[in-house]
């Protein structure tokens, strides 16, 4: 049986331990919440400092062009392309994940062959996938089916499917669909692929193009570390950019927005997905949080980290399959590596189940934050970024989480009171 | 004919001139671009470092509640509220002003009597108004026709028009539309009104209820203040708010975003309007922005603030027809103070228009920044923000303009290659 010690020892000898030394994070904290809000880059607080001090303040209008920062959402973009198997000016970065889905959608229920009217996606797919695809679904006459198991939508991919629309890595179980594999046989049926990468991408790799995918979108404020709502992403495979305007046709997606002409003609390519005018300082420190993942190039990149998040939370399921059990606590990731994406989330078996949200705010006040997602059952969910997460950390986390469950901390009621955000 | 002691004399009795030291401005320039991109608030240098450092690097996930980033859309929503004329709860900020229009126009579309299929518009309204309508209109069977006098837009408001969507001041001319009465007479002949408070908000009094508007948007970045590309607001007439899922239903304008439920629900009211995760950094400077305005409140507010800006204005104007008009420079604003928003623009007579972008930089080359957009006729465009402005620097400002006009400079040949942004 494994000790501290065998953790400690594996930090010693982590190839990746110094891409840490990138972020800030608080004292005596051990931070599992990477899926949900990154942790912030060292280099974000002087980035932020000089958009608003220098590029705002100094600048002032002038530095839309002496700041760049008209090209901030094609630059960014093309680094994200290197995260998840894009080409070159195939990625901007836009608005949110929901809007950009809204775009893309929209996109590939028109690009579908005619008469078919079926979008599916899953139902524990991340609530706004579904909103946005209802709305689309009711104004386009489509009906959105949702699936439960693999067999069900394997049965759904058949002639007549218009898109499937899927979380590669599902919320929360974290299980990773299988994009190569579901995009060749959904293209077989003749229809369609829209990808949400939220917590693909800087998770595990990614490859768009080697799929042959359709549509991408995904978030800035995971595993990317761009910071609160940080502005989205979205990719078009160069087949489809051309071929349809996006309805959120806004000046910025305009192939000439400083003439301003009266009718709209869409950017070439993937430009024409920019609506509005971004967010210059949430996009500045979006830049930051990509910048640390492609630092860990020269270890690797994407391969190495991947290999790390595995070998940490591996290490995770195996402390709590040995000390957790127990108290009834289960594992509700797929323990098969190769389906588990950076996370693990873990239900508490029976009637305790009513008590995983109370479990989780006693061990949050204890510095070791996770979180807490409402459903069947309910979920303690932990993140696993490689970047700056070490493995002795994984060992106190779960040594933290066995003394919550075998004492009675998490029975006080301030653990009970749900917050607006749990 | 005055003089600049004149002009130091108002600034030494000027009420408001308190109120600039809110602000950080460069040495040496002479702002009036406040009607693109509004100065940067003191504040915002602490409040952008806080956001960054403490809530996001130290709060970490846990600032969503404990730094209740969850509430700053409906807070400073409720903040600007109190300066367009609507009540608590009425206004929230998200995403751009071209998504918040497309927002409304979906609603005002659905909402105006059935068979209606006509958008009306000024043909110089902002573009991306006009882009958003067409992809409405597109996907709707209906009809966008734009105006180009107000002989044109008196005969359109018929009952054949569906929505009046109007920028209540036109974003060349500065023209204010009188929104009081062309409610009235849209609502008359059964149709609805979306009106855009892009020039208005925090630049003149607005009085959305009073006037019995029906929907509205603008932008956080000009008058505002909220720094570049902050996000925008939104309102709704609480008699429609309820009415409409507006097509952009992302989670957080669910009624319980956190129950994670695969149906969407809207939110009861203007909360509905709320789509994706707000990008959080950008949305805390915004608030410092409004912030600036509301600090007018003791000496008069809005009220007060719309006097200065038309005392600036009318003085630039005067100035303008004394020094400039040899140089076939023409005021293209109203002269009448009470239809012109805060700012003022200017064409060069002739075949001097072709050098109408070129001087324009001369000027900014010597730290007098107004900006220019094209059109028919080329206009210099200048803002004027009481807030951080003062007579002065109107008087130097027309003094360099003269200086360029008379010399030579604007024909150097850096003065001619136009930016991304013009």
């Amino acid at each position: 049986m494994k000790t501290r010690h065998d953790f400690e020892h594996m930090d010693a000898h982590d190839p990746l331990r110094s891409l840490k030394k990138q972020f800030v994070l608080p004292p005596a904290t051990i931070y599992l919440d990477g899926n949900s809000l990154g942790a912030m880059p060292f280099d974000a607080v002087e980035r932020s400092r000089q958009v608003v001090e220098d590029e705002w303040g100094v600048g002032l209008i002038r530095s839309w062009n002496d700041a760049h920062w008209i090209e901030l959402p094609t630059r960014i973009g093309d680094k994200i392309a290197t995260l998840i198997g894009a080409g070159k000016g195939e990625v901007v970065v836009a608005d949110s994940t929901s809007l950009n889905l809204y775009k893309v959608l929209s996109a590939a229920i028109r690009l579908a062959p005619q008469g078919r009217k079926l979008i599916v996606s899953e139902r524990e797919n991340f609530p706004t996938d579904l909103y946005m695809a209802q709305s689309l679904a009711r104004q386009h006459g489509f009906t959105l089916q949702l699936f439960d198991s693999p067999e069900e939508l394997s049965d759904l991919i058949n002639n007549e499917l218009a898109v499937l629309m899927l979380t590669q890595v599902n919320y929360r179980s974290g299980l990773i669909h299988d994009m190569q594999t579901l995009t060749a046989q959904v293209h077989a049926a003749g229809a369609l692929t829209v990808w949400d990468l939220c917590h693909s991408a800087g998770a595990i790799p990614v490859d768009l193009l080697g799929a042959n995918a359709d549509f991408a979108v995904g978030c800035g404020y995971k595993y990317l570390n761009g910071g609160p709502g940080a502005p989205a992403f979205v990719w078009v495979n160069p087949r489809h950019a051309d071929k349809f305007w996006q309805p959120l046709s806004g000046w910025l997606g305009h192939e000439a927005p400083f003439a301003f002409t009266t009718d709209y003609q869409p950017a070439p390519g993937i430009r024409r997905y920019i609506c509005g005018t971004p967010p210059v300082i949430s996009l500045a420190t979006l830049e930051c949080g990509v910048d640390t993942l492609l630092a860990a190039e020269k270890f690797g990149g994407m391969v190495a980290l991947r290999h790390k998040s595995l070998e940490l939370s591996s290490a995770f399921i195996d402390l709590v399959d040995t000390r957790l059990a127990e108290f009834g606590v289960r594992v509700q990731s797929p323990r098969d590596p190769a389906l588990r994406g950076s996370q693990v989330s873990l239900s508490i078996e029976g009637e305790r189940d009513g008590e995983t949200y109370a479990v989780m705010q006693a061990l949050i006040a204890r510095g070791v934050i996770g979180d807490y997602r409402a459903g069947a059952p309910n979920l303690l969910r932990f993140g696993f970024t490689p970047l700056y997460l070490g493995f002795a950390e994984v060992w106190d986390a779960v040594e933290h989480l066995y003394q919550v469950l075998q004492g009675e901390e998490w029975k006080q009621g301030r653990f009970h009171k749900q917050g607006a955000v749990t």
